[in-house]
Formats: structure tokens, sequence, C-alpha cells
């Protein structure tokens, strides 16, 4: 059984969305599964020195070109959340609390999430409309709210944080192939070509 | 007779070495020719808050691992200089002293230079290689030596850069088709698609 490949990515990062769409499809075709390993980048950014791309002087405003071009290519819904950048701390606890009772189910918050955020623009950086969402989609209860503010939730999610930046994760997506590290959306048809070939 | 594509580059960006060997090609295909020209990032980083890329905290590691890879993958050949960043003000000086007298001698000079610094790994970051260099390709004479040291030469090159800032370039490669700007050698396989539709 070859191993899954591990699947970081950051609820505010619109290359992570590019990539939520794509990520599976792209195992399946290699007989392979993911685990969707969302992280915090802001706690990356203090190791790089970075912050986020869209508000970087120059930068930004060509990523919102190249988003926007992109999107049209793969013809994927794609609209800008109003309210940037994304805090994505209630729907990554939300998707680890998932994912310690049905990784499925994780699996579709997360899709879901991402499309509310950058396919429909939606602001999901609060609890409420992250325990609506879950709601709707019938994955959760009234208990996800509670869950949010437990400690061992938070904990939960830090040490996942933690653990990916100690592995090397630094940016969004980014997707380990038994143990060979591809960051970035545009490095998905190399991903392709290595499970096609074991590397090269 | 469709406009040439402006090919934006630093002589001391390993991501623009590839682009360098595939511009011509790519362009040719849809019959459209090439403006070279070469930029100085630190200008650039100024404005951005960047540095290089290679000297950053996570991000410089992977990127030396992903220019390797990607090295193999396009079977450039590929040597990371020892003298790191390069120096790329003698070239870019050379470059334009060349493009002023002949443009095919100058885009010579820039493929030779690049295959010099990432194909073989030498150090170019000073006027006597780059004379040699252009002495050897018989694209210049002893000339240049002086001229390299000239005001005018000093401030073509100067002009230039500053005329990329003020158009929004900020990275290398940088590639202007007709007006859209695409940042990056992953961008290629979506210049290419442009090329082919005039845009999506």
């Amino acid at each position: 059984m070859p191993a899954p490949l591990d699947f970081y990515f950051d609820f505010s990062s619109p290359y992570g969305y590019f990539a939520s769409r794509e990520i599976e499809g792209l195992a399946a075709r290699h007989g392979r599964t993911v685990v969707w390993r969302p992280i915090l980048l802001g706690a990356v950014f203090k190791v790089t020195g970075q912050g986020p791309l869209l508000l970087q002087p120059l930068r930004g405003p060509y990523a919102t070109r190249d988003l926007e071009r992109t999107a049209r290519l793969l013809k994927a819904p794609f609209r800008l959340p109003t309210v940037f950048p994304v805090n994505a701390l209630a729907a990554s606890r939300a998707f680890y609390w998932l994912h310690d009772r049905d990784p499925a189910k994780a699996r579709t918050f997360a899709r879901a999430a991402f499309d509310a955020i950058f396919g429909r623009g939606e602001d999901l950086g609060s609890a409420p409309p992250v325990v609506a969402l879950a709601k709707a989609r019938g994955l959760a209860g009234d208990e996800l709210a509670a869950a949010l503010e437990e400690p061992a939730v938070k904990a939960r999610l830090k040490d996942a944080v933690d653990a990916a930046v100690a592995a090397g994760v630094f940016g969004s997506p980014f997707v380990v192939v038994d143990g060979e590290p591809f960051w970035g959306h545009d490095r998905f048809a190399q991903i392709d070509r290595w499970l096609s070939t074991g590397g090269w």
C-alpha cells in the first residue's frame, strides 16, 4: 500500500483553494490517498519574514491578476473575500475536531470551506459561519461551537502547525510525496509526473 | 506583425536561467520575437521588501532542491555558483552596451552568460570574466572593458531598471505578452497557451 500524500494548506491561501479542488483526483489517478493538513502560515511568516502575498507591494496586485487568470483557465469559481487576509483559525480548529472523529467528514468540510471562502468570497473568519457551514452540510451539530473554544481543540491545531513547521513546511499548498516536498499549485504537474515515475 | 514578447530577467536569477533557455523557442512557435531586458532585482527588493530567494530561511533550502529537481526534469545543466548572490552589474551593463550595437549579439551574450553562471557555476560577478566571455564568443573586444566604466553605460542600465520597475516588473523571469504580465518560469505553460488563444 503506497503512502498517502501529505497535503498542507492554509484556509487563507487562494492557491491552496485551487489545490484543494485537484489534490484528490491527482492522488487517485496514481492509486494514492491524501492526508489533509491545514496549517496557519502566520506561524511560518515569523520564521521566513514573509507576510500575506496579496498584501505585498507589486506582488499583491500581480497575484490578484494571476489568481483570476488561473481561475478562468481552471474554470474554477473564484471571488476574493472582502475581508482579507482571511482568519483561518476557526475553520482550522473545526477541521481537526472533525478529523479526529471522521477524516472523510473533515475533508468534505475543508472542500466546502474553501469553496465558501474563495469560490464565493464569504467571510469564514469566525466561529459562527464555520459552525453554520458544518451544520448545513450535516457534518456537525451545535457541539462544534463549544468545541472550538476548548483548550484541547486549540492545542490540537497548534501542535499540527508546530509539527508542520518542524517538518519544513513554509507555504500553501505544500505537498509531500514519499518524502519529496513540492511547494505551490504550480508544481502540481511535477507532482503528477513524480507519482508516475517515482522521481527523476 | 505581432508585438515581441518583453522578457525581463536578472542574471542572478536561476529561474531566469531556465527561462533564457526556452523563451526564444516559445516565442518562435507562435511567430513572435523576444526583447531581452536584464534588470537588477536589488532595486525591486527595496520596494517589495524581499531579498534573494536562496538566502531566505526555509524557502532558500527548498528553492535549491526545487532548482536541482527542475533542472533534471528539463535536462538543463545546472550548478549554483559558489559566489552567491551573483553580482549581475557587469553582465547587465555589458548586455545593454552590446544591445545598442547589435541586439542579436546581446542575446547571444545573455545566453552565454546564463550558461556560465548557472550551467557551470562560474563567477561572472565582475568585469574581467564578463569581458573574457564576450571576447571568447567574438562578441566584443577590449573596448568593452572600458565601456563598462563609462557613466553613460552605467546610466543605460539604471534607466532600464527604473523603467522596468515603473512598468510593474518585480521578479525574474517576468514576461509581458501583449500587455499581459506573467511572473515565473512556472508560468511558461500559461504563456504558451495565451499565445495560442490570445487570452482566456
